[in-house]
């Protein structure tokens, strides 16, 4: 893409209310505009990298055999009544509406009942089941607060899955092949050394819940571990029986703030009883379908890698996630048509800012976008066949001939 | 993709309270499913359907050279409120909401405010100018019936793209453009010999807006039309004065009824003048900017498109936006074994019954369905190295080897 194709500048300034450095660094980078606290337009390179982490999340939930649906926003209170979760006692974070034909309406803030009551329409006999489907929908939550940038939002891309079994064992092995594609998320989007899976708090139908948390100096959520982090869970759950439960003592547990970025649930009956979703069995017999549900907030996902990677000067992306894996400075008008043609060649790979801006500029502006690499051709490194490669992360700088560069980016 | 994948199965009957005959189909053949009036959970095959409609529109928007963003649903009040918009009495087919920290929200109907209002932090010179850009994104308009399917509804996906431009000039050649990019739009869905560009009425600032209307038997509007269709008109400019500029008489003009399937929008500084989006031109003196918007409801352009070439049987999608070009059905162990290895080669091309429901059955879903061809491979086709195509649109079958067969599928 050639920076001059989107509107977008960046900022000196962040907005006044924001303190996650994530926050300011996605605003004065371009990848995001607040519109109002929770709340962020996704810019061109914003909507890129979201679309990225969203495109690994859809491998791993295809790779399970899930077939992808778009549920509603627009909720009708009746499933919710069902289940006791339409008043706002009991589920607080509620936007309400009301359709001018007479009614209120909700915006779903996660999707049980509605997936639910929907699969009565499919759901009949065992040989329907075992059923799941998986979405990237975007979610309402009237937070009190929000001030996290986009690691907590008010409206929010999420994938939720929702599985249907016969039976617990039915279920408790779908549910390992979910932990298992989570923990690919987190590795292939450049989570994976600082996300634990915790134990977190169960429901009425399991002991426990489990979390994937980030270890995060920002997090909300204070997560404990024992040495070789074997063992983590979440403080809810940190009590003498789950303690003796998980065969950890107390002393030996060391803890540290993190920020979850994804859950898996085990729901058994909890929504299956009340909406009354169930099947005939081998023997004819009423069953009810044994749930479960697994999320993962997309662009909050994207929040923690910023806040994770982000240095002084700005965002630090990881290659697979980056909107962009070069930025790409062209020196003087030779270099200008070369840095052109790369471009249009390769228009996936290169971000080519190719306004009329000083270079130093350029630079700033690519530290705080944090492209992988920032590639430099002037019109002297051309007089030489070669080209400045400077590592975002490392800061580390080295020139390769334009022909090895042609070269790694033909096997890219 | 293999039909066991997907939960979802075929249904004998649809709501009672959907009279649109696509909006039947679509239920019955499991492309959506119905959470209440005007609100749809969009399946499996609808989704992917729903996704070649916004990837088409997304290759026209992007040849325009406009970057991609997603704004937000819900909204400030600030910029609607300066533009006399937020008031209901204004604007009828709000959804309203409350912060639980206090204050109203709306849910975006449409998006000139927000987009204006965000601009002032990114246009300041003239230099920023010409600038644009488009979305993919869910809106929500409160309409007191809802009854045609997706064709009208109160959460759709809507692409919009708003334009900023120093002056009409500049503004009018960036608006010819556009409509380009919509006709072929309308080509590559498959509504191109039936859609045409009519005038419509405009607004403070144009005589006119456009807009793309398909003909229609059940379509909401009606449009008048010389003989050749060189000037097609909506209802709401039928009068002498414009059939006057427009240069045809009141009884050249025949008429049928159509639905609106995409508007154009000079908007000039109806939105810039009150929310001061300006700009200083080459000699340091500030400017309103001109803008425009240009609005394609994608899953209406879907509801259309069934709506349209459905006949008695189901579902007829064209070849371009159809889930899958293929319905796959192979009768006997030998044909099945083929069937498993086509699918997975080609899972983009291959719909695969493999349930165990009986051909005549399968043969009824593959037409509510509407994929454009159902092949049928048995043990016996095979011995005689043939299988069987039906072109869903015309009902004629053929005979084809399986050589020939192949070869076409690795052109496609």
């Amino acid at each position: 893409m050639k920076l001059s194709q989107s509107f977008v500048k960046t900022l000196r300034d962040a907005p006044k209310d924001e303190t996650a450095k994530s926050a300011k660094f996605l605003v004065r980078a371009g990848f995001v505009h607040k519109e109002l606290a929770g709340v962020y337009t996704f810019l061109p390179l914003g909507l890129i990298t979201l679309k990225k982490i969203e495109n690994i999340i859809r491998e791993e939930m295809n790779a399970l055999g899930s077939p992808e649906i778009q549920m509603t926003a627009l909720q009708n209170p009746a499933p919710w009544q069902a289940t006791k979760r339409w008043e706002s006692e009991r589920m607080d974070i509620w936007f309400k509406t009301e359709l001018s034909a007479g009614g209120e309406l909700g915006l779903g803030p996660t999707h049980e009942e509605p997936g639910t009551a929907m699969m009565k329409d499919y759901i009949k006999s065992y040989k329907d089941l075992p059923a799941s489907f998986y979405q990237f929908q975007t979610k309402f939550r009237n937070e009190l607060r929000a001030k996290s940038g986009i690691m907590r939002t008010r409206e929010f891309l999420m994938k939720d899955l929702y599985s249907f079994n016969v039976d617990q064992a039915a279920h408790d092995e779908f549910y390992h092949k979910v932990e298992r594609a989570y923990k690919n998320v987190y590795d292939r989007v450049g989570l994976g050394d600082c996300t634990f899976e915790t134990f977190a708090s169960g429901g009425a139908f399991s002991k426990y819940s489990h979390e994937f948390q980030t270890i995060l100096d920002v997090g909300e959520d204070t997560i404990y571990y024992n040495h070789d982090k074997s063992v983590v869970l979440n403080e809810e759950v940190l009590n003498d029986e789950i303690l003796a439960d998980l065969g950890v003592k107390r002393d030996e547990l060391e803890s540290c703030q993190a920020a979850e970025v994804g859950n898996i649930f085990s729901l058994g009956y909890k929504f299956s009883e009340p909406l009354d979703l169930s099947f005939s069995d081998k023997d004819g017999k009423k069953q009810l379908v044994y749930m479960g549900s697994y999320g993962i907030g997309v662009s909050r996902v994207m929040g923690v890698i910023a806040e994770k990677f982000a240095d002084d000067k700005g965002l630090v992306w990881p290659e697979t996630v980056a909107p962009f894996k070069y930025y790409l400075v062209a020196i003087g008008e030779k270099a200008g048509k070369l840095a052109a043609e790369w471009e249009s060649k390769y228009s996936d790979l290169f971000l080519y800012d190719d306004r009329a801006n000083r270079p130093g500029e350029k630079f700033a502006d690519s530290e705080l976008m944090g492209l992988p690499f920032r590639i430099v051709i002037s019109d002297k490194t051309l007089d030489n066949d070669s080209l400045e490669q400077t590592n975002r992360k490392t800061g580390e700088t080295k020139l390769l001939t334009i022909k090895d560069f042609l070269g790694i980016l033909t096997h890219v």
